[in-house]
């Protein structure tokens, strides 16, 4: 098939990939069509229209409206729907992961396109892998809605009030474009959900905005961002500025300002986290040379140092502009890269000159919901109304395929006459085996309650209460709270974290699967069982160490 | 808060559950509401129009828009969005299961209702649970949409002739009102997604619909019923009567003809299954008096016999009509029944007599998808576009709330003009810890697949195949595939089932963690490694036996 072919491989299935696919498609010349061809490889089918992604949260936009499918936008291109699991630049192969069948799958290049965009940066902040949503796929938006709503029902019939505190609460951690849009939508939710709960007051909710730096929105003009802050805080959004996320927990978030010692703990049922931003895993696997910010260096044309071959831009690379300024990861500059790169690429192919990417951004919004915008375009700022409708007539315009468009434009139409959906639809199901964190002085689970969990310690440790009195410390390797799950019978101890924990937990539903059928964990469970048939259903170790007089 | 209250508890928020909740809150008076609390607990916080759920498969409608929630339907309702755990007769308690917190809730009730449904029949078809999916929540709509697009993403990339015929297979098991409508939206859907995908041909997709009795749709006349073979054959639908579904598998199905002895496996990668139905577990532990599909035998006030308090409706119970019939399971017996059960429930508090239910159906529809429907009301028969523009007039019409009839007629509108979506939303996890099946003959992995899970037999025999030759045998409680994983090496033999087989899975990234962690696991994996660091990965008896001469 491919003979004498030139493969252009696209990896990465965000604005950058797709562009430059289409690009490809559109500068390509009959002939080349027949000798080149180009290949997408994108976790997903479809491309999300980023800058619309928090009117989801709302219900403002359909989901589906929000994400337009690949193979529509590049018809001639071959799309493969797989995650990546290796780049060999030598052999010039990409190598993908198995799909339905055990196989992985092998894609060997010509020219190679990174477009692979950036990630959350898990490893700095414990606990956020764990229990923080991000907020960059349509998964995300959709999954973060579900956990809104789910709170709001649970909340409606919690009589409890330090629960019900804890159920109202929500936190987004970071003050850029991203967290500021995301807040936004979020409490414009609420506001449209509330009056269905029958409980439920505006009063009882705390929104909370989290940012490292001393003001919101750093990527835009001061006197916008203050405008922004000022419309945030009177719709109720709790903003701390100066203040870092130490941790993500279970039970919420640990905060600390950055002129004082003292952490907080703000108990909450929903957090969201938009920074900090890493690089994509295979980025930093790569041999090349990267920037601070853990970023491909790439020459004005966007080629790789020293690989005529490779490509990378978007996010996930440092494009220099002719200002001087490296280009910030926005929709406006990956599309602008996108056009330079695929003209570069034909050039290559032709022995043409290449050309050097001449963008250096036409302006800045961000939606604060509810006819409200901020912008600043060709130097000039203003907000409210009229930077709300240049915001809608821009993005409505730049979004991809005529369909589309006119889908949003009735979402829009619907949206001002037809109240908001608040249905969940619960399709994420509970992982069966996953890691859970615990800040220190959290508890795990409280005597009495349903046993729904097994617990293995990975790191710190653990206080065991029985009526109040510490009885037991667990430490690493440890396992606890099997007992209420094989002898069906509520927890005969409270857990709290001595320290900063970090648990894998293994369902109920897992562990009787397990138990019954894999062989080493039948033996290691009966012989707890054995051991511990006292009624405490905690402790892994022979004998319960005291370790407190009580 | 309930003082002397009188509770009404509903349990299940399907049409009957609802209805239930909304007559009993139009019927009330105003006194009536002081003293009155109704609670409606369901898994969902919305309720589902199941006569429009097909058309969320081709796109024709919205998802989100084919639900409402069960708050804007019955306002003065208090909803709980759990799992049901017990039903207590004689204290009159229900208990929940937990939720964000792991405590149960307990709900007292001076009332109950019973409106639980039906669910699949798991039991009586190996493999259904595993590898079927069922279709009767939005999330299976869901599930099912994004099942297909997954299968035709990876047969437009597949080059192996066997692996992409069976990609390209679906099969629906059930040929009745939910089995025909789905299988109608299934191929109208693949029909319009088939185009975006460049290698793909509609002759090569197989569209088989599984039938054990000998025509479709038994629930209408006959004539109708040829007209809908007719039909769903002319559009490619291979139409299998007399022919039962004898188990799924997770490479296909096994079906038999009811006058054959000999079984035919069909590769295929989405199976669904609409059939047998089995009252919800709830319902089969209530000692009340059940017909022979296990359905609570009601009085025609739909009480449940020798119970005042307690009342029984919709698909889970047996509802005798005055011509004799038993209520056939449709939305508009729900929707009479509700209204019946709500109004002797008042009755009851206010001393007043019962009424009987006296509604006899007043007629079937079933869409044929491509503006073609079939139709019997009140006797009278007819097929085609004038019964589908009924279809659609009687069902916008019966759907709940004006804000959703506006966003459906809206839907519909634009599935006029606009293409369908192709998007595959990659939101459903595979599953950590699963169980899989597999027929007699069929392969679990080949020799040099890529090494993704871990399995335990729990039922069947297993033949290990090396370069060919038979090496060993498998059975119960071994474990195998534990070594592509630990050692990281492909598979270094094929699995075939020498019988049928039931394993359980564990994912590469479960059993990481859980060897990393859970002490029992890591012992018997280090003694398996030990033994068997051999080139072979499958084995966990001490010396392969082996069984055939090769």
């Amino acid at each position: 098939m491919s003979g004498n072919k030139q493969r252009i491989l696209i990896l990465g299935g965000g604005f950058a990939g797709v562009y430059t696919a289409m690009y490809l498609e559109k500068k390509m010349s009959a002939s080349e069509r027949d000798h080149i061809e180009i290949t997408v490889v994108s976790r997903q089918n479809y491309m999300v229209f980023q800058p619309l992604l928090p009117e989801v949260i709302s219900g403002t936009i359909e989901m589906m409206h929000v994400i337009t499918p690949i193979r529509r936008l590049a018809k001639r291109t071959k799309v493969v729907t797989r995650n990546i699991q290796s780049v060999d630049l030598h052999q010039k192969i990409v190598t993908l992961d198995p799909e339905f069948q055990p196989r992985t799958m092998t894609l060997p290049f010509d020219h190679l396109v990174i477009a692979l965009g950036t990630r959350l940066h898990y490893d700095l902040v414990p606990g956020m892998r764990e229990h923080a949503i991000p907020f960059k796929y349509l998964g995300d938006a959709l999954r973060l809605r579900n956990a809104i709503v789910q709170a709001l029902e649970e909340a409606d019939n919690e009589s409890d009030p330090a629960q019900r505190r804890r159920l109202l609460s929500f936190v987004v951690g970071g003050g850029g474009f991203s967290g500021v849009e995301c807040i936004a939508e979020m409490q414009d939710f609420l506001r449209s959900a509330l009056p269905a709960y029958r409980t439920l007051r505006m009063s009882e909710l705390r929104i909370v905005l989290l940012q490292s730096a001393d003001r919101i929105l750093p990527e835009m003009g001061e006197s916008l961002a203050a405008y922004t802050h000022d419309t945030l805080s009177k719709r109720g959004i709790d903003i701390r500025l100066g203040t870092r996320l130490k941790a993500v927990t279970a039970c919420g978030v640990v905060i600390q300002r950055k002129d004082q010692a003292v952490e907080e703990l703000i108990a909450a049922s929903v957090v969201v986290a938009t920074v900090p931003a890493a690089p994509h895993s295979l980025v930093a696997a790569l041999p090349f040379q990267k920037d601070k910010l853990g970023r491909i260096v790439v020459t004005p044309e966007i080629n790789v140092l020293g690989r005529g071959d490779v490509w990378a831009l978007g996010d996930s690379a440092a494009v220099p502009q002719p200002d001087g300024i490296t280009s910030p990861p926005t929709a406006q500059h990956a599309l602008r890269q996108a056009d330079a790169c695929a003209a570069n690429i034909l050039a290559t192919l032709r022995g043409s000159p290449l050309k050097k990417f001449a963008f250096t951004g036409l302006g800045k919004l961000a939606s604060l919901g509810r006819r409200s915008a901020v912008a600043e375009i060709m130097g000039i700022r203003f907000h409210g109304l009229l930077a709300w409708m240049v915001w809608r007539v821009i993005y409505l315009g730049k979004f991809p395929g005529w369909d589309r468009k006119l889908r949003i434009a009735s979402d829009w139409f619907w949206d001002e006459f037809l109240p908001r959906d608040i249905t969940e639809v619960r399709i994420f199901q509970k992982e069966a085996v996953a890691r859970e964190h615990f800040h220190t002085g959290e508890t795990v689970f409280d005597q009495g309650d349903f046993g729904d969990k097994v617990y293995v310690v990975v790191k710190g440790e653990l206080e065991v209460v029985v009526d109040g009195c510490p009885v037991a410390t667990l430490a690493q390797g440890e396992v606890f709270g099997e007992i209420a799950l094989i002898a069906d019978v509520p927890r005969s101890a409270t857990l709290k974290a001595k320290s900063p924990v970090d648990l894998i937990s293994i369902s109920r539903d897992a562990f009787e699967k397990l138990v019954k059928h894999l062989p080493g964990v039948k033996m290691s469970m009966d012989e707890i069982l054995r051991k511990h048939m006292a009624p405490r259903d905690v402790m892994a170790k022979p004998e319960p160490q005291k370790d407190l007089p009580c």
